[in-house]
């Protein structure tokens, strides 16, 4: 791992005693020094002042200078001149700032990035405020409430990207999902019983439908709101029998949760004096800040589920509302035992959430891959996927162009659907995503079956099944083809603090087009993405420069341009950089401890070219001791092609073919 | 003026120093005793206690209690269990407690009142949290944040609408507005010039559509983002004349302004050292809190339109936005001269704006009814009608429902129409408001012409035209003959606090199916309103206890009941109380100054009635030092009915004949 240097950290006032960097950062860093040459602006010129509200800072900038980040944003990206206020919300419907994962971090193009470290609803005004008698010259305006000072960390350029990969280095690098999470994820219906779960898993594997992951909803507890964490035995009468044979199968259980701790859990007595002064749906709020209530909360996961067989959970419920009737989380006036206020622990509750769970597996060497509802800074190495329940899904591409820029990873989970182009559509889009994750909690049939609710529950099949079923397919397999390749991204994302998913923006910062293009993405080194959303018959590419070809077709086009392609719904815009090596792997149905893969390396144009993979037994912390091959596959300029395998552990991929495209 | 008498309060900590009640309470009040038998706690009941984020108060409640107010809520009516945070907010578009208008003011059932008296973004849970351990016996929670302590004023009941009256009286009253702007108000098309306007004008009187009230849009500035405040001269060359041509044909001018000064304002220099630190659009903040500023803005209104002519205003822009791109308006971590920050003047500019212009009206001893885009605490005795850019028709009746629980005036104004059912059901819900206004600002011909906004522009008439404009002259007609009603009801708003408007669970408290009822309205003392929306055939209308009469057909229907009512386009359902003298005029096509109203004296059903109806100058503050009559129209037991007039001013009102309702 790098250090973290390029990281500078700046004071004012008195510091917060409960921040994300006390809790969590991991770099090391140095004042922020006088006259320091990679930022920007000086020491002196960041001005912070003590208010009735709180604490203000304000940091200089210039006409042009361009804002992205802030976390998890559904409705903007070029952030420039709006007000962002950072709150966790579970229903974020207007352009406020306000997310599931807002984080108090940016970037800025004139090459840095910043991180406020607090867990208070920040806001920040990128070039939002004109100050009187200024003649429009603005700064950066920083609020943070409810404090007596802060503290600041200036993450270095030059380029915006280097900028996100100090942050995640910081954050300790960003999570390495064991290797079966890579496949794709299918959340069974919530009325779901034992009996259910079995058949839906034997159908996927008749029918070559590629399943890693079945997860459950609340269905599975025997009281889910407050959670009991207790199986409900009338649905699941034996579901370690259950988890085990699904196990045999090549299945991972994830099961579906939310930290508040109704009466009948067993952990309620232990929790009662750890807990929030306010109740959510009549369970305790485990006070997660605190270390005995971390360990009682992640003990009793470790030893009734991880140590059973369960490979992950759904965390949800962690991210406030402000919409719902009555106590739907609890009141930001809450206190808690380890001096958190309501606030703090509403914007820090899904983190510690995670860690806790987190913690759990780690005690017992186990990697996890886990969904989650909410986070907040520093959450790159936290092995959790966001998701929302919010839909629409221009939006969700949108969260997740940015989620890149903060260190977080998001699912656009492909849920209720239209019809069947909107279901190919959202398929099409999530197989090219961090997680690949179809939540059928409302749903006992598959959506290829029906995507109609009430045809679906009434068992009806819809007419144009068998075309969606293999349209569906196709795409469910390609990701599985893509698996070495996306694990090769999260290695970097955990060495390098690249994040596996990126806004064109952060690898072409120099090309004007890409600075408000919120609808593409690059997805490891070398495929940019460009998903369609239903009734959308043709759609707008900007390609950076470079040359770049066509993941389909092979065809060739020349960067620096915007194409317009008709988007027949066989298929979706990717493109292949030029000079990328891009090794696919025949697709199976599941990735078993012992599943070795055959690869084809694609070696896209001419030029020297290089890619490296990672062989590790992909479920354990080995690799963190060096437990891993490097697998090294390269083309030299004269087209020379070798590969270099570094290590002693078992062989997990195996070149079976190679191909050369360049025209 | 009744006194204040009901009113309690109790401080803890330290008082803030701004607040609506420092800035504008007028009633008496004693400081709550222990064991007053009026309120339904304790003094030591109440908890407050200091915490990081503010202060935090403790109220008891019991099950069962409902919770209603908070200003002008536009997504909740009954709000038991939902929080609500009163903050400013221009796009009020989810149900979070942020509107224009939100007020730190509501009623509970329990059979009392309670102002929490600060600028601050306060946030009320009314049932919505339950403590930790507490067996669920919830208590209100408020919390005031950024401040050392806090100030409550508790009004006493014993129903409901006992403690709105007093909330009222204890703001001064309600407002008067003069008699002309009880008619029907147009605001022209943006576009406008004096010729346009003066077209405007003739043809409502050549075509017999009753207005009162001509508005101008932004365009007759000459700069409007910020604004000058100066007459645009190409589109306007001669105002005064133009001023004064429409005034001899009985029509009033209100401009439209917002309070952001541009530097081509001549008040710019004056208030540059009496305002804010941020900009507004390139424009100064004044600082209204600070007399001076106040006085300097209110000087110029007064002395460059009061005096000529010019007889209201049109206050935008008040309301902040939290998601527009930049200055759209200052940030809260501004500071003003008078010690308010940013927060509290968001809070505060509406009301302070509404102040600042009322004062120019009444150093001249004019009164004024306006139009404004925010309010606050205490508002009743302003005279400004609030108003929204947001559309949807049922969100607009739910916050005229809600609006007469604290003290606000609202417009469900017609604006943009989907075509001519829309706009005919958005007439018969403005006719029945407190204030009766076509927004046409971006059509130069109006709705009744053409609903669609491309072809308005275009001057191409829709087909049926002819039929919509003679079912909208029909109304508009009505109002006019609303007019004497209506002044007594504002009459009584003044002298007892009595809203003019009112949700109908504040005169039927104990009639269970009002408490939900969130789309009928009592209008005055005796007027019962379901208003329709477009693509409505039917709708159910609940009937409150007693004896009603369709307004309509004089059919008589029993109380205590829902109704289900087919509602045909020519007509929206509305109810007259039994028990009630409805007077209605003679329709005119404008209020002069010398108006006599010919009213037909409409008795509904058997018993002894009354109503006593106002007459004064109608425009000046005379009323204030006794210059009107009361006329006592009555009827008694044996069916005799008498006719009373106490005072010696001109007679207003000449009764024509007497009708007399019973089957």
């Amino acid at each position: 791992m790098q250090s973290g240097s390029g990281v500078w950290h700046c004071n004012f006032g008195q510091s917060e005693k409960a921040t994300p960097g006390r809790f969590w950062k991991i770099g090391e860093y140095t004042a922020l020094k006088n006259g320091g040459a990679s930022l920007p602006f000086q020491n002196s010129d960041i001005l912070g002042r003590k208010t009735t509200r709180g604490f203000v800072v304000e940091i200089p900038m210039e006409k042009g200078d361009n804002f992205y980040g802030f976390g998890l944003q559904f409705h903007g990206f070029n952030q420039t001149g709006r007000r962002r206020f950072l709150k966790v919300n579970s229903d974020p419907v207007t352009n406020t700032g306000e997310s599931h994962a807002p984080v108090p971090f940016f970037v800025s193009s004139a090459g840095y990035g910043l991180l406020v470290d607090s867990f208070r609803y920040v806001t920040i005004y990128p070039g939002t405020a004109s100050e009187t008698g200024s003649s429009d010259q603005r700064r950066i305006l920083i609020e943070i409430p409810n404090c007596q000072g802060v503290d600041l960390y200036f993450f270095e350029g030059p380029a915006m990207l280097d900028a996100v990969r100090r942050y995640n280095i910081f954050s300790g690098g960003g999570c390495l999902p064991p290797l079966w999470a890579l496949g794709n994820w299918y959340r069974a219906y919530g009325g779901s019983d034992q009996n259910h779960v079995q058949k839906l898993a034997d159908e996927f594997r008749q029918n070559e439908i590629p399943v890693d992951v079945l997860g459950l909803e609340p269905g599975w507890h025997s009281h889910s709101y407050s959670c009991s964490y207790l199986w409900n035995k009338n649905l699941f009468p034996e579901p370690e029998t259950m988890v085990q044979k699904l196990s045999e199968k090549g299945f991972h259980v994830n099961l579906w949760e939310h930290v508040f701790v109704h009466p009948s859990s067993e952990l309620y007595g232990d929790l009662a004096s750890h807990c929030g002064d306010y109740e959510v749906w009549g369970g305790l709020v485990p006070d997660l800040a605190d270390n005995t209530a971390q360990d009682i909360f992640s003990k009793y996961h470790g030893e009734k589920f991880v140590a059973k067989g369960i490979t992950g959970f759904k965390l949800d419920e962690c991210d406030n509302s402000d919409f719902k009737r009555s106590d739907w989380s609890f009141p930001e006036l809450s206190s808690f035992p380890s001096g958190l206020d309501g606030e703090q622990m509403h914007s820090a509750l899904g983190l510690l959430y995670q860690k806790t769970i987190e913690q759990a597996f780690r005690e017992r060497g186990v990697r996890t891959l886990g969904q989650v509802r909410s986070s907040w800074a520093l959450a790159a190495n936290s092995p959790f996927v966001l998701y929302s329940d919010l839909y629409d899904h221009k939006q969700f591409i949108r969260a997740l162009v940015n989620s890149g820029f903060s260190g977080l990873l998001w699912s656009p989970e492909v849920r209720a659907c239209e019809d069947g182009e909107d279901l190919i559509r959202r398929v099409q889009t999530t197989v090219f995503s961090p997680q690949s994750l179809l939540n059928c909690w409302r749903i006992p049939n598959p959506p290829w079956f029906q995507t109609n609710t009430e045809k679906n529950l009434a068992g009806e099949e819809m007419d144009e099944s068998t075309s969606i079923t293999c349209i569906v397919k196709k795409f469910l397999t390609l990701r599985m083809s893509l698996i070495p390749y996306l694990y090769a991204a999260f290695f970097r994302y955990y060495t390098e603090g690249l994040p596996p998913l990126r806004a064109l923006v952060l690898d072409y910062e120099n090309d004007q087009p890409t600075h408000s293009v919120d609808d593409q993405y690059m997805l490891g080194d070398s495929l940019m993405i460009a998903p369609v959303f239903r009734g959308q018959p043709a759609r707008d590419v900007v390609l950076p420069h470079g040359e770049w070809y066509d993941y389909w077709t092979y065809q060739k086009f020349d960067g620096s341009q915007t194409l317009h392609l008709d988007v027949p719904l066989e298929t979706i815009p990717v493109f292949v950089k030029s000079g990328a090596i891009l090794p696919l792997a025949d697709p199976v149905q599941c990735v078993k401890e012992n599943t070795i893969f055959n690869l084809t390396v694609y070696c896209f144009g001419s030029g020297a070219k290089e890619i490296t993979l990672y062989e590790d037994d992909g479920i354990s912390f080995d690799y963190e001791s060096g437990r891993l091959n490097k697998l090294t596959i390269s083309q030299n300029a004269a087209g020379e092609t070798s590969v270099k395998r570094d290590g002693t552990e078992s062989i997990r991929y195996n070149i079976r073919e190679w191909k050369f495209i360049k025209e």
